[in-house]
């Protein structure tokens, strides 16, 4: 395409330094030449280019310069972006976004006293109006930082659902069930799959939502994979969360949670396996058959707060599985920051494996951008800058002191960018944060409100929704 | 002290969130009962305070309203801080400040790569213009993040300790020696101590800057240690960096780095110990007789980096030893980001210890502020909001979303906080940055000139400083 068959465009991005698209890095090339940087995973950015954007869509991207002025006149909206970096939009692979109402209240506890004593006898309280704000607050969070999409595992999930449509971000919802609902829960589930999905515009899809293999019993499993594939979408699910987690399922019933997962048509029919940390070398003879359809977000700050060992990346990626990058809950991590979420994985996993050379800066950006895509089952239109992807696109500001001078942008993006240097974050061609301000709404209601709930919310006196017993 | 005899002030902060000091946990307190939090540290916060300042010392800490309007007319300058916290300002007890040139130019290499093929290689080219222009761009970085006070290490001391004067801000210097450079570089190292201690207004304080101890030998410690004994300052050295030096240390000669420390007399003149991470038990026995003068400060996320175990930070808390927190060069931190280093050494001791209910937030703030003064051998001036300390002040904004509900101050402060939510800083009672901008200077030339210099700056042909071998 040159400067003068470029088609018109409703939204031009001017003057960007652009990460298009990444590679993954061939199975184990840290054992290669540390020279040998394209077994290393690259990063393609291009200096000085404008991105085209028609109906939401990434029409071209081109150097600024090619760019003709009947195609710049003829643009609704032109985003001045020189200085700036333009990545692709980061996508949180697991949380339970309203659970910032939640953030700070169960500190330096153990898991098994972080569910039971403190975030199971609290959820009692919840009120859909308080899913609705603590999500609203969660996505003006996640919007500010360059956070344009977010696999979410909650409960009330239309109150999320109707947070999504207003705020415009973009989300894959499950409705959170248990099988000591009964029929119940599965049920509304699925209702709540097949209704949402497609809805505000193509924004929401949705993944049916079990919450874990010790709370949901192989026969919901098995209903869970039916509805899935009757509606052909995935299903988000806790797994394999510790690996104490995967010993107690040994010693219980002989099966580590992966096996579970397989023998009851959950990794047929598609799955993200939220955080795989208990994910044993054994497990790899489940997923690699459906290494096309498998994702596991790692949430690495988490697994470090929570004190238990990561997820092991180097073991996945060697195999071939679908690595995304997520910040889980709020009330475990503590923010929604995705630049945090992705610097922990990157460190953390070279702390894990004892080897600075592995997972470099490249390898990271391409978790956070096309495996995460692929993640959520969208890396056909997610995850690059490139024609034909949906436009959500952040622009960054990299010339703060903490990132120069500029020696590596990628490692920069990866170990020095903070979610603060972000200004302008598209979804789907809409500008929803410009200079570093949300346009379609704010989140000071949400935060005066859930302030003030603060009292009822930490009532632990009033029963609670299971007991951690995995 | 009531309304009607306060004092007036040059400088008064009114409405704060005051974190006036924390105190330090008592040994072994993870096995105590959660509920005890006071063997677990605590936080003070005053609510809706004034904080009174004359002459760069903190005069009084009183309610906002007990402030009668003849001391706030009196006052030359007064700062509005309803809504914000302060804290005492953050102190970066290692680093090397002027590598901010070197920011993002040896990733995801080993760490003996990372000195003999990168960074040794590259430090050949520095002339002290770089030095002068990487400090300066290192001092915006850390003000801005709340950072008032820092420990340096490097070469052309003289650079830095000129930008520190500049710029206003408050340092540790020492300038680094090692055995090869025969006499000159230690009797360099003790003149700049000598005619430096006390200089910008008592500002810069001095150490004496052996490298390592496996790049100065015992002799050349010994020296180091009458030095230090007849100027009355500490000595700030490299030792015990990784469980692999102590190792290599315990072969080559019979004992560790730290007892090499004792034995050449450095403990007994008192110790900056940066990193540590390679202390063993056995270290105990020559650390504790110099508690009240040993220093330890821990640079959690270079250790991650550089794939190696983390200090054992356990093992000094119930020992007595006082922990401190840094950051290490911009070379392999990648930032000077204190909050980000406060972060990660809270997570990274938690998955050491596979122990979430060890170091708590309020351990950490502990850490962040009183211990890391201490390890300054400046815990009675510097570390705390309390009337008679130095105003070293920074007020943080809590309100963004990232923040929000605020069930925790403390874990708020140690686990969501950016140094972006940084307003206003004092150091010595001046205003340094003021709305999230410096006062006194801009880093842009030194940007600018920086990233000119980076194709000679990483010219790796012209020789090298050393190879490691420790």
């Amino acid at each position: 395409m040159t400067g003068s068959d470029l088609p018109t465009v409703d939204t031009v991005i001017l003057g960007a330094t652009v990460l298009t698209s990444t590679t993954r890095p061939a199975p184990g090339y840290p054992d290669l030449p540390q020279e040998d940087k394209a077994a290393r995973g690259t990063v393609t950015f291009l200096a000085d280019h404008a991105i085209g954007i028609a109906n939401g869509v990434i029409s071209w991207v081109v150097p600024s310069a090619s760019v003709p002025a009947a195609v710049l006149d003829a643009a609704r909206e032109r985003v001045d972006a020189v200085g700036m970096v333009a990545f692709p939009g980061l996508m949180n692979g697991h949380t339970h976004s309203p659970m910032t109402m939640f953030r700070g209240s169960a500190e330096d506890v153990s898991t098994h006293d972080w569910f039971s004593k403190y975030i199971w006898p609290m959820e009692v309280n919840l009120t859909d109006r308080d899913v609705y704000l603590g999500a609203k607050l969660a996505i003006g969070e996640m919007l500010l930082g360059g956070v344009t999409a977010f696999a979410d595992h909650y409960f009330a999930t239309e109150q999320i659902a109707r947070a999504v449509e207003e705020t415009g971000a973009r989300a894959l919802l499950a409705s959170t069930f248990f099988s000591s609902e009964g029929a119940e829960g599965i049920g509304r589930s699925a209702r709540f799959a097949e209704e949402w999905n497609g809805a505000a515009g193509g924004r929401i899809t949705t993944a049916m939502g079990p919450h874990a293999t010790y709370t949901v019993d192989d026969a919901d499993l098995e209903r869970t994979a039916a509805h899935a594939a009757r509606l052909g979408i995935r299903t988000h699910i806790h797994a394999a969360e510790s690996i104490s987690q995967t010993e107690s399922s040994l010693t219980k019933r002989g099966v580590t949670p992966v096996q579970v997962l397989h023998d009851t048509g959950i990794l047929a029919t598609g799955a993200i396996i939220a955080h795989g940390a208990g994910i044993v070398e054994s497990d790899i003879e489940w997923l690699s058959p459906y290494a096309d359809r498998v994702g596991v977000p790692v949430c690495s700050k988490v697994y470090m707060k929570h004190a238990h060992p990561t997820t092991p990346v180097r073991v996945l990626h060697d195999a071939g599985i679908t690595v995304g990058i997520g910040t889980d809950g709020p009330a475990s991590h503590n923010t929604l920051d995705m630049f945090e979420s992705l610097r922990m994985m990157s460190l953390k996993q070279k702390d894990a494996a004892l080897d600075a050379t592995w997972l470099t800066s490249a390898h990271a950006l391409d978790l956070a951008t096309r495996q995460s895509a692929a993640t959520f089952g969208l890396g056909d239109v997610l995850g690059a800058i490139l024609p034909g992807y949906q436009a959500d696109i952040v622009l960054l500001d990299p010339s703060g002191p903490h990132m120069q001078p500029m020696h590596d942008l990628a490692a920069a993006l990866v170990l020095s960018a903070r979610a603060s240097d972000v200004r302008t974050v598209l979804v789907a061609g809409e500008v929803v944060v410009r200079d570093g301000k949300l346009t379609r709404f704010d989140v000071s209601e949400a935060i005066a409100e859930l302030n003030a709930r603060i009292p009822e919310l930490t009532d632990r006196t009033k029963g609670t929704i299971q007991n951690y017993a995995p």
